[in-house]
């Protein structure tokens, strides 16, 4: 049995060469949307598969896929002891708007308690946690579980090719729990489990009304504006209660229960405070709902982005012969992301006008997951935060999507825990991102007193 | 007195070296709203000002202002002809979209009866081919009119130091009537004369809803969207019989009478040819208007850019905290330009929703203009176009903006004729622009008949 004093004193021996590493991680710019950082990309996930040969696994592969590779990596396998597959993910969002980035989005800052990084938060510093962890056990001698490891690069683009890997390889990945490191907690001193996540659907829509860009002297007021076209529509997604107007896309929703609103008054909240979060000035939202519901348990459409016509600076008196948006929807049980093309194109064919030409295509969808809040590995985790925190964690639903654990549930039979350190103010997916080191560290020790704790629990 | 036939004769002959000139000048790429292009911009007007110095101007100027220069010229001034004004620009629009042009935009490439490259049509082919026809009469011995031009460099970008400049230099620019040649005809075989102009209104609105970038899980449904404000703003723009729904916006604006609708029915038209023009399969505009009626005498609101969020392959997640569009408005005699802005800020503040911050700002603006139909130098020109193409020119209203005819009306008491050989598929402000070669040549004799015809007609 792994001691747990020593590995804690280990990790805390440790924190400043932890955290160079950790640096050197995030200046790796593996954005996974981008073909140019391909190589990054590689860079990553060779730089994640070195350490784990030296932490006591006894298979390290990196594994191609036909989009970006996998890193797998299993310990030696002792029937007594239960397994967790670890899952992760090394690539990272673009960077963009690059001007608003107050340093270098791969220069790895350090300024007062935070790392600046793009990826600092999400996820590259909670999955180096966790290998922090397992260092600091393995330098024990043993590990306290069987541990597998599935680390893939392509998180941030929808995963589309993880599930196709996850049923080739079952046997490989079969385990009693997956330990997912791709979240946070609810604030510096508050720990918090999330138990539901939302699933996402993502797609571009262009639309036509002619065969070129026109002068808009010359054909101005006699041909249709692609512009105000799209923007007509999408304005007609929602209606004036911040409801989503497409057929069918409430069908399979399942409602709040009083018991589990209940559960979700207790988290912390104030108004001033998410504002202050989102720097913004106002509340909307669907009408009937508070913002925890409707932020994780209720389903939303968001237009991501848009463009058409002249963008440049200054003025082009264009009449543009097309428009597109990116526009994504993000999903609560039971919906099922497979349906929502269907909804989208339903809407569009309704309410396109006459000889307007439109393309729909699907980016990327994954489920949700609601997961058991009173499993034993629930239970462990809930004990490892309180002993590092020392605060009860409170429960939570996440609006954000973690599309594996939804598909890890549906293909292995097993749920996820949750257990990542990332705040909500660390700037994920915008400019700025941070990861708040003293958490960094905590986490480090969660992830210790977790694993132990199964090991004893009998799990 | 400088004689018809010679000078008809000189230009037929010198057909090739013409062309090669033009080809010279179509070359350099002047963009006027571009920063990287500013050596090109001062490149043409240079190329512009070398020949006039041989043409018989006795005064040839590149006057800088506090953008783009003016290139101007003038010829002896003797009491007993009239002074002839020519005005045109030689900036360009920008290329974009480039990967849809088949030739390099400033390749100057001829296919078949055209030339292509950006400016081909807009402008350099028209004032080029005054220029040719000045050679012409000059190679005669004698001009037959006193000339005055004024050649700029921002017609492109609305012309924001032209009426500064006008105002100046009024003396200087004295004259009996201004040749515009930014103009084109009917069709290849319909010689038309434009009597009328549409004004611009050019502005840029942003709507901000949070201080940065946002996570559209971890706030999509709490926060608004600034792409869905954006898009609600402008659907709301214009009601279902696609009249423009901003306060005020129609109040100056002055209706065809049953006399002017006659002159305007009269101007060849079909549904199929305009649909094909614009390579668009439906007709779209106000209610209660003909297509012609709609481009020429009514105006027009259009969105000419949008933009939010990401906009790069791929996917991002990303809940955007800005969106911006390009509007500009084409206006009709009575609307005055400056009143616009007004009305745009009150629609804005009437129906952007609480909590969205918005900025609007100006790009451009300049007025329309309605020129009298039976001056004797409208007369001329009449008869100019009858000559060469053997066909009576039709009157018609041109959908475009040329501010300049407004200010010289306002600033110089003075109408202009719009004479220039541009044709609607010439694809101006769009990719693979031309200039139609067979109409260049006649554009040529029609200036030399023009200005010949001036003189003797003792106008």
């Amino acid at each position: 049995m792994t001691s747990l004093e020593p590995a804690l004193a280990y990790a805390r021996d440790h924190r400043e060469r932890f955290l160079d590493r950790l640096k050197e991680l995030v200046r790796i710019p593996s954005i996974s949307t981008l073909p140019e950082h391909k190589l990054d990309i590689e860079r990553a996930a060779a730089w994640l598969a070195e350490p784990l040969g030296r932490l006591g696994m006894t298979r390290v592969e990196v594994c191609p896929t036909e989009g970006h590779p996998v890193v797998f990596a299993e310990s030696e396998r002792r029937a007594d002891r239960p397994t967790v597959l670890v899952y992760g993910h090394y690539d990272v969002q673009p960077v963009d708007p690059v001007a608003e980035w107050v340093s270098d989005p791969f220069g790895a800052e350090v300024r007062g308690d935070y790392l600046y990084g793009r990826g600092a938060s999400d996820m590259k510093g909670q999955i180096w946690a966790q290998l922090c962890a397992i260092e600091a056990m393995a330098a024990q001698g043993a590990l306290p579980v069987n541990l597998k490891y599935l680390i893939e690069g392509e998180e941030e683009i929808g995963s589309p090719h993880l599930e196709a890997f996850i049923e080739a390889h079952r046997d490989l990945l079969a385990c009693d729990v997956v330990l997912n490191c791709d979240s946070g907690i609810h604030g510096p001193d508050q720990p918090s489990i999330t138990y539901s996540l939302r699933g996402l659907a993502y797609f571009e829509v262009e639309v036509r009304t002619a065969a070129k860009d026109l002068h808009s002297g010359q054909f101005g007021g006699s041909i249709r504006n692609p512009l105000h076209v799209l923007c007509e529509l999408i304005a007609g997604m929602h209606d004036a209660a911040g409801r989503v107007t497409l057929p069918g896309f409430y069908d399979d929703v399942r409602e709040l229960d009083a018991d589990e609103r209940g559960v979700l008054r207790r988290v912390p909240y104030s108004d001033a405070a998410w504002l202050r979060l989102a720097g913004a000035d106002t509340l909307f939202g669907e009408a009937g709902y508070t913002t925890i519901e409707r932020v994780g348990a209720r389903p939303t459409l968001e237009v991501n982005g848009i463009w058409g016509g002249f963008t440049g600076a200054g003025a082009k008196t264009v009449l543009p012969a097309r428009a597109s948006a990116k526009i994504s929807m993000r999903l609560v049980a039971d919906q099922r992301p497979e349906k929502m093309e269907g909804c989208l194109r339903a809407y569009l064919e309704a309410n396109a006008p006459e000889g307007v030409a439109w393309e729909l295509r699907e980016h990327s969808r994954g489920p949700g997951a609601v997961m058991d809040r009173n499993s034993p590995y629930m239970r462990a985790a809930v004990a490892a935060l309180e002993a590092t925190f020392g605060v009860d964690p409170i429960f939570k639903r996440e609006g954000g999507s973690v599309p594996v654990v939804g598909v890890m549930q549906q293909r292995l039979g097993v749920d996820s825990i949750m257990l990542g350190f990332a705040l909500p103010d660390d700037g994920i997916h915008g400019p700025n991102e941070r990861q708040y080191l003293p958490n960094f560290h905590k986490g480090v020790e969660t992830y210790i007193r977790f694993l132990i704790g199964l090991a004893t629990s009998g799990a």
